[in-house]
C-alpha cells in the first residue's frame, strides 16, 4: 500500500487559508516536491465542509489538491472529518454533547465535543464517510485513508454510556453480589443491592470502579474507530490502507485493540526540540504530556507506535518547527528535524508527516508552527525539512521496513498507568498525588538502557510473548497485573532470560487491589526478596554498590536469597538492600524498589551486558535490520558540540553538532 | 466502663477482606492478644453490610468478632454505621445528598455524602441504630458505643439546612433590622426588607454572616450527634459509655458543646512520623491539616482533646504506620510507635486505638496502613505495638487517669479559627490568605512553650475558669472575643496572673466585627500599649531585647505605660516595640504583637520562669498526675541520635534514639 | 465646575458605622477641614438605604452630611448607587443575576452581580437615580455626579446579552459566509450555516470571537454608563459635572469610548507601597492587577487616565493606607502619601480622593483601611494627609489643570491586550500562558523611559495622532492594529518622528488574524527588517552593543537594511541582532524584537537623546506646564536614604527619605 520508501509528508489545509492569501494550491504542491515531500494528509477536519448543512454535500472543493497531487507523484490520504461535527449537526442533535461530569455538556467551541456514542452523531458520521469515500476512493492519488483524528480525547459520562457501563458489568459479573465481592464494596458501605444502585463515576472512590471505567471507555473509543474503520474498509479500493492517527497519551485509548482494527498503526509523535533534545538530559519545563520532553521520551514514543500492533508504522503527525500554545514557540535548532527524522526512521517509521504544511492564521492552533510560517514563505524549517527530504530519497528503500534491534524490552501496561493515575505511588515536589508515576518509572528505566548505550524496545503486556525474545525484559510499576503474566515472566527467567523487576509491580491484581500476599507477588521467590513495607523519598538517597540514587520511591525489601547490588542508608537508621539479583534457572531476575536516577538506571543492566557501551554521553546508537536483511546503525549527537566516536566495527568519525549518521554494518564505515 | 489501666486497641474490619483471605477471625485475634491489644472498634463503617435492604437486616455477620473478642477478653466498642449509607439509600432517597454548594448534591461513591439534616436519612438511622444496639448491648464484650464517624465533614447548603438557618436567625435577632445593624448590613445595600431576602451562603462576603453559619453548622453536628447519643444510652446495658471520634480539624465541628452530648471525649490524632516528628522542629511538607506535623502539634493535638472535657480521653484512631494517600508513604522509625504511645498517655489517653488492624485491599483508603500489612502477616510494625502493649500493661493503673500539669494554659476559640478562616490576617508565602492563620499564630505560642521546656496546655474558651488556674495563660489570635471574656482576662492578671496577649486578640466582638474602640480593646490599658495600624511582614526580622525573629505579622504598638522586652528596626525608618509587659495589679501582662519564631516564642515566658528549663533541644519533659496522685514524668528523645539527660529531682541517664523514658517523682530515677 | 485648585477629598460613609458609634458627622467633617480635605463622594454603595423597599424611598437620610459639607466650604460628590442592587430587587427579579458562565447566575452577596442589560434592573435604576438627583440637584454642596461605581467588572453570560451579540454580528457581518470567511470558520468545522448555530461563549477557542466578545461587552458598560450619564445630566443642575470611577482593569472596559460619555475621566490608583515605591524596582510579590506594583505602574496608571481624554482628570479612588484583603496589610512609610499625592498632580490630576474617611467593622472591606483607622481615632495616616492637604493648598492653582510634557510617547492598545489574554505570546516562570503578556511589554517600554530619566506619556489608539507629536512614539505589544494604524505610524516617522517599534506589533488584524504576510507586517519594509520565526525565552540573555538583556520573547530578526544596535547570542548557534534601527525619511524607526529588561528598556532612547538623563537611581523627575504656562517638575526621590539631585536649570538640593520637590522653571531652584 505504501511506497517502497519511507513517505515524507504533510498535512495540508489549502482550506484554511484566508480568500485573500489567493490559489496556492499548485505553488504549495511544487514546493512540496521541491522537499522531496511525498505524500499529503487532507479533509479530516472540516466537516462543515463537505457539509455545509445538514445533507447538502460539497465534496468538489478538494479536487484541484488531489488532482494536483496525482499529477506530481504525491500520494494523500484521505481523512474522514468526523472528529469535528458542524454547528448545524450541534444544533439539531445537542444531545451528542459529551459530557465530561454526568449532566455537564462540553461546551461548544473547540472540537472533540461529542460523545461518539450518540446515534445521532454515528447517522450523520455514516452518512458523510460514505460520501466521502465513495467520491474519491478512485482518484489515482489516494493511497489511504485515516478515519478520525486523535481519539480519545476524553471520558464520556453521558446518561447512555453510563448505562452501557453498567450493562457490560452486568454481562462481566453476572450479579451484585460478584460485584461487591471484586469491588470490595462491603467498604464504606458501597454494597449494592441491585445494578441500579451503582453511582456515577462522578464521586467514585473505588480503585476497581475506576479500572473498570477506563478500560469501558477505551473499548468504546475502540468500536468506535472499528466501526468506522470496518465502514471504509467495505468501500474502498483494493490496495488502500486504513488507519488512524493515535495521540497516546489519551486518557480512553487502549492502542493494542485499537490498532488492530486498523491496517497500520499510525502515532502523533510530537517532541520539544532546541535543549529539550540535549544529552544528557536537562530537566524538562513542560509536565508529562503530549510532547516528548527528551530524546528518551522521542525513542519511548516511536518505540510504543512500534509496539502496538509489533511492525513497522506510520508517523502521522509530527512538529515542523514550534507547536503548542502562542506562548510556547521553540523552533527547533539548526540539524534537529534531520535529528528528529532519523531518529523516527530508526525505530520502523515508515512514513513521516508534519503537522503541518502552513501555520494558520485563526483558531486555537494559531501558533503551531507550519512548514511554511504566517507568511506563507519558505524559510529556514523549509530548508531543513528538504534536506531531510533529498536524504531519505537518496536512501531509498534501504531504510524502509526496519525491525529495530531490541537489547532490552520493557513492558507496557496502559491499565497499570490508569490504576496508577487514580492512585498513584509517586508524589509531586509540592506533595500532590502524582498522576505521571507510571510513565516516570518506566521512562526511568526506558532512559537507564539507552544511557547504558543498549537498544531498548517497548512491547505493551497484551504482546508479551513478543517482549520474551529479547534478552532481557523490564516489568516496573506495573502495579495491574493478573497472575498469568507474572508467572510467565518467571518462567522467562528460568528459561534463561533477565528479568529486571522494578516497583510495584504485581502488586494488584487486574481488579487493581493489592494482592493478599506476600510482595511482591508471585515473583518474590524468583527474585529471592520480600516486602511488607514501601515508603516515598522527598530527597534523593545516594545508593552504594552501585553508581546512582534512588529516588522518589523505596520498598524495604527483605533479602531472603539474593544478591545485594546496591543498598542506600535510610535516615530512621539501618543500611537497606534496594537493587537486588539471583540466578534463577537458567536465567536472572534482579529486583529494583526504587525509581533509579539516571545513573542508577544505566548501571542496571551490567549483570548482562558489562560496563556501559556508551559512546559519548551526547550520542545515541541505535540499530535496526532491513527487509533486505542488512543492519543499519542510526547515530545521533544530542548536542551543540561535535564529537568524535567510534562505534564497535566502524573506523572513528566526527559528528557535527546536532548530526545524525547512518551507518550499513555489512559496509563499514560508509556514512548516508 | 473502661478498664481501669490504658487501653491499647485498633479499629478491626475482618469484613472488608476478600473471601479469599479465609476466616481470619481467631487468629487476628489471637495476635491481638499477643500484642497486648485489649480492645477493638467495629462495625461503624458497613450500613449496607448490617442492612443489605430496606428494612432487611443482618446482624449476626458480627457475632463471631464479639464472640471470639469476649473469650480473649478483648473488650468492644461497637460502631453506628451512619456516616455511610447503603446504595439502596441513596437510590430511594436521593433528596439525602449534601449540598457543598446549594442546588449541588455532593456526588455518591465516598462517604459521609449526606446531609444529616434530612427526615429520609434520620428514619433510617434511627432504624438501623436501635436495631444493632438492641441486638448486641447485653453482649459481654461490649464496653461502649461510637455514634458515626467523624462528624462534620461538610457545611450542607441544602436548602432546609439553609432555611434552618433563617429560623434561627430570626430566633436570634427577631427583626431583619436588628440583623441590618449587627451585621452592618448597610453596606453594600445588603440591607433586608424580609427574611427572605437573605441571600444563600454561596456568594456571602460579609463576615457576620460567615460565622453566624459556621456557627449554625456546628450546632448541627452537635444535634446530630447529641441525637444519636441520646437514643443510643436509652438502649444501653448500664456501664456502657457512648462516644463518638471527633476529628478536629472537620469545618462543622464545636468540640466542647458536641463531647457534652457524649459520656467521654475522643479524638483521632494523626501525626506525620520520620523526620516530622524531629526537634528542633523542621518545615513540613504537609499543610496544616487532619495529620499534626511536629511534635508540638502532637501534643497540641492531644491537649486538645483533653481541653473538650476537661478529663482523660480516648485516642479513637491513631496512625499505626504511614497514613494517607497513594503517594503518602512514611512507616515509623523504630521507636516512633513508641513514643507516640506514651505521648498520648502523657496528655491523659485512656485508650489508644490504632487504625487499623489491617491494610485495606480497595476502596479509597487503600494505602492507609494497618498493623498488619496487604500481606496479613505480622511485622515491624506488629513487633513494635506489641512492645508498647507489653509496657503498658506492666504500667498498669499507674499511667491512667492522668491529669496533666500545667505550666502556661494556652486559649483556643474555635470561633476565632472560623472567623479568621473567612478574613485571615496572614498571608502564605505566595501571598494568598492563609486559612491556617489561627491555627499558625496559636501553635506559635504553644510550640514555644515547649520549646522553654515548660508544660503546656489547651483550654477552650468554652471552659475559661478552667484556664484561670493556670499561672500563666495565653490569649493569642482570639479575633473574636465578647467583652466579658477579655474583661474576665485582665482580671485574672490583676488576681495575680501572667496574661500573654498575642497579636489580634479581642479585635473583634463576638459578631466578627473590629470593635470602634483603641486596640487591643479592652485589654489596652492592662497592657500599656495601644495599636493602630498593623501590617503583614513579608520576611522575619530579628528583634532585639529577648532572642528571635517576629514572623509574618507586625502591630504598630504605641508604649502608654508598659516595658519593652522586644523591638525590631522596621523598614520605614524606626525601631518599634513587638513585645511588651506591664504590671498588673498581683499579676501581669505581656503584649506580643507578632507571631513569634520558635526562638523568641521560647523566650516569651521568662517574666514567669526565668530562663529555659529546656533538658536538651531534642527531648521534652511534660509530667502529669495520676490518681493515686504520684507525679511522673514522660521524657521523649525526639531524634536519631542518643542523648543524656538530667532532669531537676533526679539522676542523670542516657535516652537512646527516638527513646522515652517514663518516670516516677516519689521514686527518683526509676524507669518505666 | 471644579474649584480652581488640585482637591484633595474622601469617600465618606457615615452610614456604615455602627450605631453604638453615636452621630459623628460634624466631627468628621470638622477633621476633614482641619486636614485640608474639601471634597467627599457619598452615597454610591447604599441604593438599600437610598430605597429600603420597592418604591418606598429614604432621601433624607445623607441631608446632614451634605448640609454639614456645604456649611463647611466642602464640596459633595453624589453618587448614584446603581453598582450595589438592594436584595428586595434580587427577590422580585433574579434574572438580573449576571451570568459569568452561560447559565450559572453569579451567587447574591457581594456587589456587581448584576446583568445592567436587564430591563427589570434599568427600571428600578432609573427610578432611583432620578429619584435622587432630582432631591439633590440644587444642594449647594452638590458639585457634580459619579454614575454606577467601576463598571464593567464581568463578562455577562446572560441569554439576552448573547443574543444582543449575535444581533450585533449581524449588523456588522451581514451574513454567516462573510463572518465564516472572517473568523476562519473553515477550521475545525465551525463554519456557520445559519446565525442561531453560533456557540455560546464559554466554550469559544476562535481568537476573532473572542476579540468581538471583548469588544461587545466594552461596549455594553460604554452604554450602560452612557445611559446613566444622559439621565443624570437631563436632570442636574448648570454647572455640575458626571463622571464614573474607572477600574481601568476591569475586563469590560474600553475607557476612550466611556469616557467619552462623560464630563471628565476619572479612574481609581491604588498602589503598593513601602518597599513597592522603592527605585531601582524590586521584584514584586503581588501579581499584575488593580494595584500598582511600582513607581512606574503609578505614572503608567495616572497616564492611562489622563489619556483616555487627553486632558486633566479625578482620581476617584487611591489608597489612604494599607489596602486590599485581611490579609495584605502594607501602611506607606512616612512620606509616600505625600509622594503619591504629588506624583498624581504631576500627572494632571485634578482631585485626589481617597478611599476611604474611616475603615469598616463589617464587610468584604473590612481591611481597605482608612484616613481613620477602625479606632475612628486621628493618627499617623490622618496627619500625613493633612500634611499633603496643608501643601496642596498652599499651591493653588499654579498646581491645577496641569498638562504633562511628554518625551516619549506610548501607545495603549486595549484590543491587543483583550487579544493577547486569550493568546498570550509570554509564558510565565512555571509555562502557563501568561495573561498579563500585553501589560508586560507595554510596561518594558514606559519603564525603561522614566529609567532613562525621560518623560512619558500613554496614548490610546483611539487618540493616535495625539501621541504623534511627541518626538518619540513607542508602538509595543500592538498586535491587534489595523492597515491604517501601521501605515500612519511609518507616516509619522517619514516626516521626522522617531518611531519605536516592539514585538509583536501589527502581527494580526483588526480580527485578531495574524496577517499573511511577512512579519512586521507593514512595518518591516520601513524597519529593514523581517522575521519569520519568533520564540519564548526560558532565560534572560545579555545583548551587546546596548547594555542590558532580552528577556522573556525574541523575534529571529533578518536584517535587510538597519543597523544593529543590539545582538544575543543564540543557544542554537549564531549571534542574532535584537534591536535595529533605520533612517526613514526625515526620522527614524527603530525595532526591538523582544521585552528588554530594565537596562535595555532605559538604552533605547540613545538614538532620540543621547546617554541617560536619570538624576539618581532613586529619582525620577517629572515636568508640566500650568495654565498659566510656567513648566513645573517634579521631583521625587522613591527611596528610604537622602539623596543629592542637581536637575538641570537648577541648583542642586538634597532630597530627603521618600520625598518629593516641586520646582517652578521660571524661578530657578524654588521650592514648593
Amino acid at each position: 500500500m505504501l511506497p517502497p520508501h519511507v513517505v515524507l509528508g504533510t498535512a495540508y489545509y489549502p482550506e484554511y487559508l484566508p480568500r485573500s492569501a489567493g490559489d496556492r494550491i499548485a505553488a504549495d504542491l511544487d514546493l512540496m516536491v521541491a522537499a522531496g515531500l511525498t505524500a499529503i494528509r487532507v479533509g479530516e477536519s472540516v466537516w462543515s465542509t463537505w457539509e455545509p448543512r445538514d445533507g447538502v454535500f460539497d465534496l468538489e472543493w478538494i479536487r484541484p489538491v488531489l488532482d494536483g497531487a496525482a499529477g506530481r507523484g504525491i500520494a494523500v490520504i484521505l481523512g474522514t472529518p468526523t472528529y469535528a461535527v458542524p454547528p448545524w449537526l450541534q444544533r439539531a442533535h445537542p444531545e451528542i454533547a459529551a459530557e465530561r461530569r454526568s449532566g455537564v455538556p462540553v461546551p461548544w467551541g473547540i472540537r472533540q465535543e461529542i460523545d461518539y456514542g450518540q446515534p445521532a452523531f454515528r447517522f450523520h458520521a455514516e452518512r458523510v464517510v460514505r460520501r466521502i469515500v465513495e467520491r474519491y476512493r478512485d482518484h489515482p492519488a489516494v493511497i489511504g485513508y485515516q478515519v478520525d483524528n486523535e481519539p480519545g480525547v476524553l471520558l464520556a459520562h453521558n446518561a447512555s454510556a453510563f448505562q452501557a457501563f453498567v450493562d457490560r458489568l452486568r454481562r462481566e459479573y453476572g450479579d451484585v453480589e460478584t460485584l461487591n465481592e471484586a469491588w470490595g464494596l462491603t467498604y464504606w458501605s458501597h454494597r449494592l443491592s441491585e445494578w441500579s444502585e451503582l453511582w456515577r463515576p462522578d464521586g467514585n472512590s473505588t480503585p476497581s470502579y475506576d479500572l473498570a471505567w477506563r478500560r469501558f471507555q477505551a473499548e468504546r473509543t475502540t468500536e468506535f474507530i472499528g466501526w468506522q474503520a470496518e465502514l471504509v474498509k467495505a468501500l474502498r479500493r483494493p490496495g488502500q490502507f486504513v488507519t488512524t492517527c493515535v495521540a497516546y497519551d489519551r486518557p480512553a485509548v487502549a492502542d493494542v485493540p485499537l490498532t488492530s482494527r486498523l491496517d497500520v498503526a499510525a502515532g502523533n509523535i510530537y517532541v520539544d526540540v532546541q535543549d529539550g533534545l540535549a544529552r544528557p538530559a536537562r530537566p524538562s519545563r513542560l509536565e508529562p504530556g503530549w510532547i516528548g520532553r527528551s530524546v528518551a521520551e522521542l525513542f519511548l514514543a516511536a518505540d510504543r507506535v512500534y509496539g502496538s500492533r509489533g511492525e513497522p508504522f506510520l508517523v502521522t503527525e509530527t512538529n515542523a518547527t514550534a507547536i503548542g500554545g502562542s506562548h510556547q514557540n521553540r523552533p527547533p535548532y539548526d540539524g534537529q528535524l534531520r535529528q528528529l527524522a532519523w531518529a523516527m526512521v530508526a525505530r520502523g517509521a515508515r512514513m513521516i508527516e508534519y503537522w503541518h504544511w502552513h501555520s494558520i492564521n485563526h483558531g486555537a492552533e494559531t501558533f503551531w508552527g507550519g512548514i511554511l510560517g504566517h507568511s506563507l514563505e519558505p524559510g529556514r524549517v523549509y530548508r531543513e525539512i528538504a534536506a531531510v527530504g533529498a536524504e531519505l530519497a537518496e536512501a531509498g528503500s534501504s531504510v524502509a521496513e526496519l525491525t529495530p534491534d531490541v537489547d532490552v524490552a520493557v513492558l507496557w501496561s496502559n491499565e497499570s498507568d490508569w490504576a496508577l493515575q487514580f492512585q498513584p505511588p509517586l508524589a509531586t515536589p509540592g506533595g500532590s498525588p502524582d498522576k505521571a508515576s507510571y510513565r516516570t518509572i518506566v521512562g526511568a528505566f526506558y532512559g537507564g538502557i539507552l544511557d547504558a548505550g543498549l537498544r531498548p524496545g517497548v512491547v505493551p503486556v497484551e504482546r508479551l510473548e513478543a517482549a520474551l525474545s529479547a534478552p532481557v525484559v523490564v516489568a516496573a510499576g506495573m502495579y495491574v497485573a493478573p497472575d498469568g503474566l507474572l508467572d510467565r515472566l518467571v518462567e522467562y527467567a528460568r528459561d534463561g532470560g533477565h528479568l529486571i523487576v522494578g516497583p510495584r509491580t504485581g502488586y494488584a491484581d487486574e481488579e487493581a487491589r493489592p494482592r493478599v500476599a506476600p510482595a511482591p507477588p508471585r515473583l518474590g521467590e524468583a527474585a529471592g526478596v520480600t516486602y511488607q513495607e514501601f515508603e516515598n523519598l522527598d530527597s534523593a538517597l545516594p545508593v552504594t554498590g552501585l553508581r546512582g540514587q534512588a529516588t522518589r520511591w523505596a520498598e524495604t525489601l527483605i533479602v531472603d536469597d539474593a544478591e545485594v547490588l546496591a543498598s542506600y542508608q535510610h535516615p530512621g537508621g539501618e543500611r537497606r538492600p534496594i537493587v537486588t539479583t539471583k540466578r534463577c534457572g537458567a536465567g536472572r531476575v534482579t529486583y529494583v524498589g526504587t525509581v533509579p536516577d539516571t545513573e542508577l538506571a544505566a548501571a542496571l543492566w551490567t549483570a548482562s551486558y558489562g560496563e556501559s557501551r556508551l559512546l559519548a554521553p551526547s550520542v545515541t546508537a541505535l540499530s535496526a535490520v532491513n527487509a533486505a536483511g542488512e543492519r543499519l546503525w542510526f547515530v545521533h549527537n544530542w548536542s551543540g558540540t561535535a564529537v568524535v566516536v567510534e562505534p564497535p566495527g566502524f573506523e572513528q568519525f566526527e559528528l557535527g553538532p546536532w548530526d545524525v549518521r547512518v551507518l550499513r554494518e555489512s559496509v563499514q564505515g560508509e556514512a548516508q
